[in-house]
């Protein structure tokens, strides 16, 4: 038997409930079956609010060095706002994803068969990570009518080749596992749909657009359909019928924005994972915030967690482990037996990871 | 009898479906009660993509000063926008808004009582209207990695204040025609929220938020409920709880996409009427677009006309006309008699147009 791939994780559990789910994520990692043959050592890391309360910063050096020097991964939980601006403090999170260049946020929203609430949903949202608007380059005038503020919304050619390439690329493989298991499948070819709003912002949102085409233009392409909504009628089509949809491309704040309207169709936040992804790296994320409201109950939801375990493990190149993640998940919810109250059940943290771990 | 009061209305079909429901609201406009005592004039004006193919302008200088000196409202119909981008081509109603400084963009979504789709839903989205990155100043310039392009984002204290002014004054004006009917009413208390995204942009959103938090608190608005939303946190929650908001005031690009959310939750874009508000001038705008898949077949929804013409009526001061005109609307759509395919139905839309009609 081969030697076992040892995978160095950072745990960055942040604020609020971030704490309550990261761990439950790490239980996931050690519990694999060691078929799998994969190990896991961690690191626990400190960024958010509370860190930058007792230190000055959200996000300490030694963070981000630990994580480009040491990790091959890492799961991050979620930060705290402060609820009225606090000089020097800014989010972690995105200060990470520039810092590693995770240009790709990955946010797979997908209904089980058991609970397809109306419509089976299986789409992705990627979004870009490093640029428009959040490259928070923002200064404040004073003029006669008084302050007048402006950030910079900035899109590139580069960023938005790369992040359009990826879309393709999982688009591809997405196509790969549907035709593993053609039955179950009601989609026939690979699709990606561009977000944009190039009807008013021609230049930024027309760059984005033309150069997601000419991305998706390339011969390994060719089995891929591509079309485009403007950002607006994205949201609306969304709703309408997101059962169309299979993997949606956008520019960092409509991603943003997109990724929270995917997650309302299936029921809650707290299913919904996230990973950050960059050449070799990725952040795994659930895309629920700290939950302030819910905190040190016990009973936020790991599923976001758990997923975002799986989404990082492939792109580490774990695509086994990942499907048996997923298959898991599925099982709980399917079962419906252990559900957090955010599910409509009432279930704890624990108990819906122990039913998942007893899957796994 | 007081003299009639005599409103002229530019009428503006523009592109598309926008020349099938232009006339339908004319005509709404010529058929209301005498008891009324209200007159109209009308006059055709020009604007869109057609008449940029003809002139080399999509919003001739004679649409725009015919509005300022001779009109007291408008009615605009949709655009087409090329599907590629076109050199000198620029939305016209995006233009027209700034031009006649139409700074406030206000969009109710609403179930009828015959129609809630699952959950009551009474809601305006109150969007600027003359800024953020529809200033639309825009630079490319050519980088070591490819193109690189910038959008500025421009938010003001002074739109930020007047939007969320107009937003007070528009809660309060609903809870007046409320408590008008207590029995039918579920909520006691206007509530705004504010939509932001400032945990990222703080400058800029946070500039909106804090003027807006500053705005409603005027003692005129004691009796309003101020909370605030993040954007992406506000798509989710509008999702989830529609029947929780009232009004939602947003800087103008969330004010577009949130708009369109809120009419995916009711069923039909072409339900979803509004205004483009300043001081003393409205104009009516469906919320759809010229819609080109259905242009011609005699089969688009007028009632998103019907109800802005109502809505630009409201904000000339023709309060009571507006209210027969919903009145009218409302009957069509509870009756579910004569429904344009968009609604499940087989109806023309020559045929909701006289059933309107006969219920005015
Ligand atoms: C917390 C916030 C800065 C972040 C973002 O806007 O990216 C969050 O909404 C997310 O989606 O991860
Ligand atoms: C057509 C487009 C420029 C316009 C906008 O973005 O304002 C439309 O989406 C709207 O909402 O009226």
């Amino acid at each position: 038997m081969a030697a076992a791939r040892t995978l160095r994780i950072g745990l960055i559990p942040g604020d609020g409930i971030g704490r309550e789910v990261i761990p439950a994520g790490r239980r996931i990692l050690e519990s694999l079956p060691s078929s799998l043959n994969l190990k896991f050592s961690f690191v626990d890391l400190d960024a958010g609010y509370e860190t930058f309360q007792k230190t000055g910063t959200a996000l300490p050096d030694k963070t981000v060095d630990t994580l480009k020097k040491e990790c091959d991964g890492a799961l991050f939980g979620a930060v705290s706002s402060p609820s009225t601006k606090v000089a020097g403090y800014s989010s972690p999170i995105v200060a990470l994803r520039k810092k590693l260049d995770l240009y790709a946020n990955v946010r797979p929203v997908k209904t089980t068969a058991g609970n397809t609430n109306g419509k089976p949903i299986d789409l992705v949202i990627v979004r870009e990570n490093t640029e428009d608007l959040y490259v928070k380059e923002e200064r404040t005038i004073e003029g006669p009518n008084g302050k007048v503020a402006e950030a910079i919304k900035r899109i590139s050619e580069h960023a938005s080749f790369r992040i359009s390439n990826i879309a393709g690329e999982i688009a591809l493989r997405r196509q790969n596992i549907r035709s593993a298991s053609p039955a179950t499948s009601t989609r026939d070819q690979p699709m990606v749909t561009i977000t944009h709003k190039s009807n008013v912002l021609s230049q930024t949102d027309g760059l984005f657009r033309e150069t997601a085409r000419r991305a998706l233009a390339a011969e390994k392409f060719s089995s891929v359909f591509v079309e485009e909504q403007i950002v607006d009628s994205m949201v609306y089509k969304l709703f309408r019928q997101p059962e169309f949809y299979d993997v949606i491309v956008a520019p960092n704040l409509y991603g943003d924005i997109l990724s929270d309207g995917a997650a309302a169709l299936v029921g809650s936040l707290g299913l919904v994972p996230s990973a950050n992804v960059g050449d070799g790296f990725a952040i795994g994320e659930p895309c629920h915030g700290s939950a302030p409201d819910i905190e040190g109950q016990g009973i936020s939801n790991p599923i976001a967690t758990i997923r975002s375990v799986a989404l990082m493990l492939e792109f580490l190149g774990e695509e086994k482990a990942a499907a048996q993640i997923y298959a898991a998940v599925d099982g709980n919810l399917d079962a419906a037996q252990f559900l957090t109250p955010d599910m409509g059940g009432k279930a704890t943290t624990q108990q819906v990871l122990d039913d998942v771990l007893k899957r796994l």
